[in-house]
């Protein structure tokens, strides 16, 4: 058994620090990173691309809405033909800076509204993955099972990797329970530990509701820009290493 | 007798336009193609990337400070680290979109007050050479003849090209007369020709005060984003051709 | 017989320039001055205020999205508390800008992608509404006859001031046939200045399909910023003038 | 014996928090907030303003260079005329939701680079004086005993008001050690603690090679940004009030 765990870092912007890239790169096998128009700057990534390929840790692109100030969690209506350049210029100054580390872009994981959007936003999810194919079809793609995005990066020929969220509350059918609703979020490293381990080991968890529910994952998301975030994630780590499950990138890493 | 034609393009942003890059491409040999922090917003450069593929003529990165308002214009006291990371930064992203475009950057040329600066700024100037050596230590790099930027750039052997200004006036000494000064801008299409003819041709041009002074260069600058400067660049183009002199591009291009 | 005629003013951004300001303001009596978010740094508009001051121009703040890259022209799902907060940090910004200019910001027009998000967003209309409230109760609105933003504006109890738009096509129910939509604008200097007066003088156009409609408005917006655009506003005003009708704001100025 | 205690304020932006705003609230008399050039979105100055209109701390528009991945530290060449409505756009911004707050902005002190700058650069502090003379004369200002800045501010006539600096080393002349030398930065909270008594008592301090020097200042910086400046500065305020030093603004405040 073995399963990949994927975090977001280099959330900073010049003077402003987020999350505890350092610690979360001991825990993570894949590392989501943003590249500069939702968060980032150049010397932050540089930095993290460097960290990552020290510790083995596959580094991805985070790539995302150009706006700083919503941190890329706010929906921009994008043309299509526009967003397709903002994520191939996202992805080559990002791979830019993994090569000056040593290493490169492994993989593409869309962030905050933009990952939300192209859940069901087809224009989008379309443009994003012609992004992904035309910069490197070897590259392959992270996201949500069953969304239009994995869908037509799938027909595009690109190598799709199913993600999970380890602190989030899912419907009997399988999906996300929406953040504004009561439970939707977990705190407990336990209980989050817990259901990583079912969901390594294909065994079904409880829904919001009770019912079990199988969630098919090739990857791990865990959080760490919160309070206490780090810590659910090395427990994570911690269970599913004790129960026998490997932790292994889904992606090859190296220059 | 051969010599590269030189010109800034892709310096639109969003809904602005700037130059004529369409008309330019047919006249220059060599696009210095901005790369988003200065101007160019990834759509555009996309699209200049593609017609300078298309029309054979080579694509280099015009790197500047991260200034939109100021385009690039106001010296900016960026630490060498953070200046080498905004560099590598801005030729990996201009390089994906010059790369899908079916092309490569083939050289580098900052822009504006990065420009001016490293004239003299052993500091900022040795951030930049870094930038380009870790980058790809293949580019080549355009710059002012006796910069600082140029030599630290040949001392870790890059390929070094010297530029001269076709509508610039220069001193007996071979330096470039400031902005301010009266005189210190060209504006008579026949004049700036009959410049660059000698210049290509290696024979002196009149300074400021009429002292015959040699310019050596291996590529003639003309400017895009003022009124009447394609045509310039027409005439220059046209009277070196008529005079035997080869247009060429320094650099090769292809994927 | 009276109307004002507004158009979008300051629409440059450092190197880039939009529209022939001084054109226009020698046109129109009303400038929806950009503030910054999605059009016009500080020096531009502190320009634009000065010559409009001169030309006894009145000054409204044409408030948009944080989006240089995109013009304003997009959609961005911006939380109504934020929204409000950028509008009074916008109209604030420019209306110090007026003042030093001896003049006063005196209406709000909504720019772009949020003029049109609030003919029908509650939530985001309602978010402008409250920013103009609590700047200043004593500045008009502008905007579409009809829209969620001017009923909500009205129940404040603010000053509600409708617009038609002279180059722009009427669906039989007066409303704007989008701009995808052949024949939805119109570039015909005498049958723009024909509808305008016939808006003017309360009489219907011609809808699309040529059924005649009805359009109340108190102020006909002129476009600036595309080729033809100065002509168009310049016969608009003649024609009107010609028939006698007046051309005036509908908001005093003065500081 | 009185003295005024001020900090900087409101340095978020978006995602990105920094400092501890409402513990400084609790223990300064004045509040310097960014203004969106530096740091600050709408929606975080609004809330600064609100909290410090509650709280009776008196708002001051703290104005910098446009340079958000900067934090408005790196020195930028702007032309006095861009600077100067630069800085009246950010003291309007700002203004505008003090006045939303219930209050005013009362005074201007700049930021990191543009503060250290306009120290001697006399065309930028001139600039930021022409700013603060045409937006309101009635603002106060804050800056380094000796500055251009205040120099060329008392000459147009603004009110001008001396600061010290708590946590940082002087020279025997009075000057500020700069930050990079060995003992520049102070972190003891007693010893700032009795520095800071001593400058209110009008007592002199020792320099940095032990000469006593005496600093005349009517208002005390306490920093926020740091590990563990929150207690320095209520250090600072609990041995001044304990040594019957009263804390009060320089500037009056209310709407």
């Amino acid at each position: 058994m073995r399963i990949d765990l994927n975090s977001d870092l280099g959330e900073g912007f010049g003077r402003w620090e987020l999350g505890d890239d350092e610690a979360l790169l001991a825990v993570v096998t894949s590392a989501n990173v943003a590249c500069g128009f939702h968060a980032g700057d150049p010397l932050v990534l540089r930095r993290v691309c460097e960290r990552a390929a020290l510790r083995g840790v596959v580094i991805g692109a985070q790539v995302g809405y150009r706006d700083l100030v919503g941190f890329g969690r706010r929906f921009i209506e994008v043309a299509p033909e526009e967003l397709t350049n903002d994520v191939i210029y996202q992805i080559g100054a990002l791979d830019a800076l993994a090569r000056v580390a040593g290493d490169r872009v492994r993989y593409v994981k869309p962030h905050g509204a933009l990952y939300n959007a192209i859940v069901h936003h087809e224009e989008q999810a379309r443009a994003v993955v012609e992004a992904v194919r035309l910069y490197d079809p070897d590259l392959a793609v992270l996201g949500l099972p069953g969304s239009v995005w994995l869908k037509l990066a799938e027909q595009a020929g690109l190598r799709v990797v199913h993600e999970a969220f380890a602190d989030r509350a899912y419907t009997p059918e399988g999906t996300l329970v929406p953040r504004r609703q009561p439970g939707a979020v977990l705190h407990d490293p336990d209980e989050i530990a817990e259901r990583c381990l079912r969901i390594a080991g294909g065994d079904p968890i409880p829904a919001i509701d009770g019912t079990p529910v199988r969630i098919a994952a090739d990857s791990l998301c865990v959080h760490g820009d919160t309070p206490g975030a780090v810590r659910v994630a090395e427990q994570v780590a911690r269970r599913l290493s004790a129960a026998g499950v490997s932790l292994a990138a889904f992606a090859r890493r190296g220059g």
